[in-house]
């Protein structure tokens, strides 16, 4: 397929690569021109402005946040130079009311827009095994199809409406922060009575917790390795806040995300902003009074 | 070997009954009477008093709470009758302050006492499938060796403090509450933004959170099925009172704790505290204003 | 002086209406024409735009939230037409974000920006009795000091910077939302022990409490009695979530505040909105199990 | 009238002086006898155990907390030398059940039990200004009226339960508690945004918040004078505790204890359980990042 594609973080390359390896052929544009260059040299046509990319079959795009989207003009100008029939993927975590927003722009111009988040960091995005939340016009789901598997493990079809995606994404993403959370309150408690946090996490991921997540994350607290960031901790705090805004838009009340977001700010005030989020553990160790490492 | 069993609930019953299948001799005793007849019937001698039980190479217990052993007298009067070298396997979930205490009353005099407390419910001991976390005298855990065996799928010997094990056991009771209410709040945003809370689920214990706790916990609360409970909510609130009395004990704030007493007792004002634990996710729910189901 | 008036809500007419009634000439501008028409039957000049009142010596405004300001184009298409020289009054409750953003773009086209959000209701500023917290250029506070006499019984100058009194109106709103789910929980606690809601009141506001922010609002609390609301809950929501706003912009921490949002916004789930904020009390009493009065 | 009195603290000390000078006789005991015999060169008998203070008109007792009355024997075998009609008033603030069960251990041997613990420092109490809540049988109240009036300035008679004086002390420290956490999470965003404490709290203390709580804590957190303590933080915690406890008992939710007592815990960590309990503000500054001072 002819596929423009916009944002080239970490995740964007790395999908990017993936799609260009099944034969795909690569519009890219990225704010910062050197990942399109290094991208060019793989093959791929890089674009000088977003609307030149925002055309062909299908675009993707991967960029950081909601203010991200709105600089580049994709819920407004881009879109009027797109030509009708065009499906949009959206594959970053943004906020439930900009989807909301996306997918009306989309649709008063005949443009079909898909919310398709990915669970899974860079090096999961490498190998093309992320998780993949789809939502979205059906047929336009149908024709992402060959290329979701081309870039992930597994694609779940939530429904027909973009913000279910959106709110699924935003909804995990706040699970992770949680389980963050617990393993740092679990390990410290049990480490001021004897049992090491690397003990107590073997003990519980090797029963009742056996999942990636607490494995992975409860390594890096265990650790207390939280350079280099497979997640910075900024961008956590920009998770919470999808969450509770998702929240706010729904009426649903979330103290566990109103603590995690107390929590990420103060690891920020704290110089840690960069390291990876797990480094939320930190901040349950000062707490209790433990020096730094 | 030689074994008392006190403490003859659901658990304690099912445990018992899997010492008698291998091979061992029981003498039992329960607070109400019932429970012991009916292991007597499979070969246990049923014991007159707490003293007559607490004879023989080793002792299980497995009571309810800190309460339940103070009233049964094994922080003092019981004790002064047991014979020297006795090792006592408390298996239940009692607090930090409670097994110091009872490791020091035990050394006084000449017994041995190993905090065992398990993971899983009635089904998973009638399994013999427990996780059994250990911690006391390294001969006492060795001697007991067989016995775990017989009970559990897997132990983890943790050190030689008592303490590690009953602060490992709060620790990971801890966790699966902090689980719970993070499905209860995750699938609760969902649920507004039209993502039903089993397609949630189902994404995420099918790809970062793949384990028994989201699996399991996560099929209660999507199905709203919070009978015949696994385990009651009522005890869950004790087991988070544990946990914030052992980080009092250690100046370890611990604030997600702290938000799942404040769930636990509005649960429990609601009337909902002889359900499964889970139901914790209707808190989540009324809060955000859905009617009870 | 020559003053145009924007944002005639209840706040606005009766503030309005006191600059009349002290000789000045008011020029008023409202998104809804009646409250306009109605001003000019006491001899305001009724405006047809935001511009035409952004004229004179001095314009004050005083419009419902940052989304109110941004659509009457106080932030850029308006200013253009005014008159160099102009000092804008912004005596609402807006955003310290926004307070910055107006600020620099009234610095940029010559005019003075002066924040002076007040504390107190309607009637309160009806009696021209509302405390000013007031910052900006010090000659525009000099010129602006008999307008803040008219309005109010005390006015303090915090500097020179608009944002500083945009934050400490900020904090002290937060303060008053504290103070409320202090009240809540404590009458709650109280009252089922066996002390009525308005004994426990009547102790604590005749001795330690004796300040007017618990004396009315636990007036209110202890009789039940929201209506006619004083300040309407779903206001008390945005300015909890202004305080969160300006935390996470200096990096600071709110827990009371993540309290306050979770309990406001599980007031609106139940319907209780557009009741006075301190309806905050019901959501204490209904987790605690109390049936709805 | 014949006084015995236990439990001679700055507080204890203060108030039995007074009851000397309006010219009761006083029978004195304190676990430390150095306190009592300084009373003796004033005029009281100097008790060689609590039984023998336990005997006259009246026993007024002014101790810790709950451990020390039972350490005391005041929920036992002190009682059963007691004189029937013996009337306990007791001043401290101990748990709303060591209340009750104090209420029935008396009521079985025919002593009146009256419930009338204190607000107010110990310069207060030397005053004679403290504001006491007084519950229990109603002639126990009038007899102990002349008492009342040598020691505060005000009593509040709360009904014939002497829960009710326990709860309504509980919840009115708890409101002080959350003044406090208030003020310090206002002062802390408001400085990072310019606004001086001093200046925040002048404000509002000269308005809504015009109350001797908010003056006199206010000043301790603008100063960042902690010491001498007025009311040590790790008593504090002990009250957050009772609150907790007293809302565990009625199934009362109570986030805001929640959160401070994880604040006054985190305290404790960092060394400041010493200080007056004002330095919680030190907590909401070191989470924001602020170097200690």
């Amino acid at each position: 397929m002819e596929i423009g594609f916009i944002g080239l973080g970490a995740m964007g390359r790395a999908m990017a690569a993936n799609l260009l390896s099944a034969g795909h052929r690569l519009r890219v544009w990225n704010r910062s021109p050197a990942p399109a260059r290094e991208l060019a040299e793989h093959g791929a046509e890089a674009a000088g402005t977003p609307a030149e990319a925002f055309r062909g079959d299908v675009v993707i795009t991967m960029l950081a946040d909601d203010a991200a989207y709105r600089a580049v003009g994709l819920a407004g100008p881009v879109l009027d130079q797109a030509p009708p029939g065009l499906i949009h993927l959206n594959m970053a975590t943004v906020s439930v009311d900009l989807t909301r927003e996306l997918a009306s722009a989309h649709a008063e111009r005949g443009l079909s827009y898909v919310a398709a988040p990915v669970f899974g960091r860079a090096e999961v995005a490498a190998a093309g095994k992320l998780n993949i939340v789809a939502a979205g016009p059906e047929s336009a789901l149908d024709r992402a199809a060959p290329l979701f598997e081309a870039l992930g493990q597994r694609t779940w079809r939530l429904g027909s409406d973009p913000t279910q995606a959106a709110a699924a994404k935003i909804a995990g993403n706040f699970m992770i922060a949680s389980a963050i959370e617990t393993m740092a309150e679990a390990t410290t408690l049990a480490d001021r009575h004897g049992v090491a946090p690397e003990t107590l996490l073997e003990v519980l991921t090797g029963s009742l917790f056996s999942a990636p997540v607490y494995k992975n994350y409860g390594a890096i607290i265990a650790g207390r390795k939280y350079q280099p960031p497979g997640f910075r901790l900024a961008l956590g705090l920009k998770d919470v806040r999808l969450a509770l805004a998702a929240g706010e838009g729904a009426r649903v009340p979330l103290p566990f995300a109103s603590v995690l977001r107390d929590g990420f700010l103060e690891a920020i005030a704290h110089g840690d902003g960069d390291l990876d989020w797990a480094a939320l553990a930190e901040v349950a160790r000062r707490r209790a009074g433990a020096a730094a490492g």
